[in-house]
């Protein structure tokens, strides 16, 4: 039989004893190649009798691919090394670069708000009548200034003439406008950063984007790790994925399930009352998790999938078009139902009865 | 007797009756001033009594201040609101502006380093021989981007061309470096306030910036509230201000007291052999002590201060110069034993047993 090792081309008997072998050269580059090619094809096929009879090592010093006992193993030790790099540098998948770019635009959101919130503080000793937050106001600042600098024309002119907020010196000013342009450009960072989930969720994961939209899809990604991880998941994990909090306190207590995690951030069940939502999010989570698998496997925009999930949100719709009479509320058990309430509160996005 | 009302000069009998009065001009703007004035300069004096039998209102119309009733509310209530503007525009004291621009820098610290880290996460897919971080990594992200701009004979050349990390994607360039330019803009920022510290301290705590430095001298600021405070504060206050956690564990439990908070920053406590910091920092308290009063009652530069200082450390430091025997560290107990030790990690800056 002939066999395929590290080093070259062996021919052995049903003994494990060399017939013949073809050796590779002695390149350490392309033996690298080569290891990352055999270990692919070798996943599937088992180890063959002979082979296990036979000892590499005296394999390759008896063809003479090298003399000595220490030069087999730093060659082998150089080859696997870079096998290992070459793997490595591989791992850059697309959907491994819109988790980075999720994970770096939910970093940004957090601080620029904290930054925010630290600005309207800081400004509003100096013109407290200014109702802006945010990036609005972070553009006033970083354009005017002191409220003396809005020009007359400008809608706030006399609010700003009339202010009771403190005179602001030339170096606080200075101050404040470099942390509002700091502000400003975060937010165009943000921007950027979501246009670029937007372009390639198009491309990576075109049916997700298509059923789940691109900022939602790219999301349930990055908390499901990638997007094979996200094609595996059933389709009830989908549905709750990201209410976490209301999923364990189900699983613990008699806490009641969550009916939607992230996905309740979709306008198919954010816009729809509350009686038809735990059934659209159900619906969605089934197709969402078939898109998934469509995007993982094929990576064709299937169009099909859109039009059987527009029937079936329709068909929920028409069937259930009033609400059902709310069951009286079981009564809070003493720390649970406290607990409980806390839980909802942060949790808007996550739960509720069903 | 005389007696000055926000509308005029009112002269009156010992039985409250107006004998005679000089009525301001009626503007607003010029009585709100006056009103500002009355405020600060009746808070001394109490009421007088003919005063406490003179109905104001009557005064005004008997006087022909105004000639309804309504119109002394109306004036009264726009004098009273001008006023109230005028003393909010006033309250931006020197101090004050520091305490915002020290809790802006703490901010943008929080914030940057959050985004340091997600940076070095997310550049190390592409990198990750790069042994970089905080300033020098978004630097280094936002000069070369990718691994393979990187010339010849910078001297990270060889390891980028031999990285193990994936190749860079222009898409992805360009959004680590704009991430990586938006930290760099902050860490200037942070500078920028660091060093408007730096020159307003010497100027409005001139004492205290001497005896603490600036920025710890602008923290303690920061963490009473103002300066006026601080200098009210007794000096074994100031040794312990930021280390809140240990204090109030000392208070509840038996865990030993707290020898320095935030002044432990102050390199003559920092540098110094453990067994000299609990002296050092109630002598370096009981002077910072003293420079925020100097600085807040008279505002100059008092060099006996710092002389003074320098020869009491220094009689500590000669009186102590060999470790005293470690006592046996008494057993932690339970639960208290735990915390603190929690405490501990959190708060490094703040404790240690004596």
């Amino acid at each position: 039989m002939e066999f395929t090792a590290w080093f070259g081309k062996l021919k052995l008997d049903a003994d494990g004893e060399i017939q013949d072998c073809n050796l590779f050269d002695n390149d350490p580059e392309k033996l690298a190649e080569l290891v990352v090619q055999l270990q692919e094809s070798s996943k599937e096929k088992p180890q063959s009798v002979p082979l296990q009879r036979t000892d590499l090592r005296d394999a390759a010093l008896g063809c003479g691919f090298v003399e000595l006992d220490e030069d087999y193993d730093i060659l082998l030790r150089d080859v696997c090394i870079r096998a290992a790099k070459s793997q490595i540098s591989q791992t850059d998948t697309d959907d491994s670069r819109i988790i980075q770019a999720v994970e770096a635009l939910d970093d940004i959101d957090k601080n620029v708000n904290e930054l925010s919130e630290r600005l309207f503080e800081w400004y509003g000793r100096y013109f407290p009548e200014l109702e802006m937050t945010g990036e609005e106001l972070a553009n006033f600042v970083s354009t005017y200034g002191s409220r003396s600098n809005v020009p007359d024309d400008h809608e706030l002119s006399e609010k700003a003439s009339q202010s009771m907020g403190a005179e602001l010196m030339f170096a606080d000013e200075e101050l404040l406008r470099s942390f509002a342009r700091n502000i400003c450009s975060l937010y165009d960072t943000r921007r950027y950063i979501e246009n670029y989930i937007n372009t390639s969720m198009g491309s990576v994961a075109p049916n997700l984007c298509e059923i789940a939209g691109a900022s939602i899809g790219a999301r349930l990604m990055s908390m499901a790790g990638s997007l094979e991880k996200l094609a595996a998941f059933p389709s009830s994990t989908v549905q709750v994925i990201g209410a976490n909090r209301a999923l364990f306190k189900h699983l613990r207590s008699r806490a009641p399930s969550p009916k939607h995690g992230i996905i309740f951030n979709n306008p198919v069940i954010k816009n729809a009352p509350w009686w038809q939502r735990g059934k659209l999010a159900r619906a969605l989570a089934a197709k969402i998790s078939l898109a998934a698998r469509t995007d993982f496997y094929s990576g064709e925009l299937d169009s099909t999938i859109k039009e059987a999930l527009d029937k079936k949100l329709e068909s929920i719709r028409q069937a259930n078009p009033n609400p059902p009479e709310r069951k009286p509320e079981a009564k809070p058990q003493g720390k649970g139902g406290k607990r409980r309430s806390r839980g909802r509160k942060k949790n808007k996005k996550s739960g509720g009865n069903k």
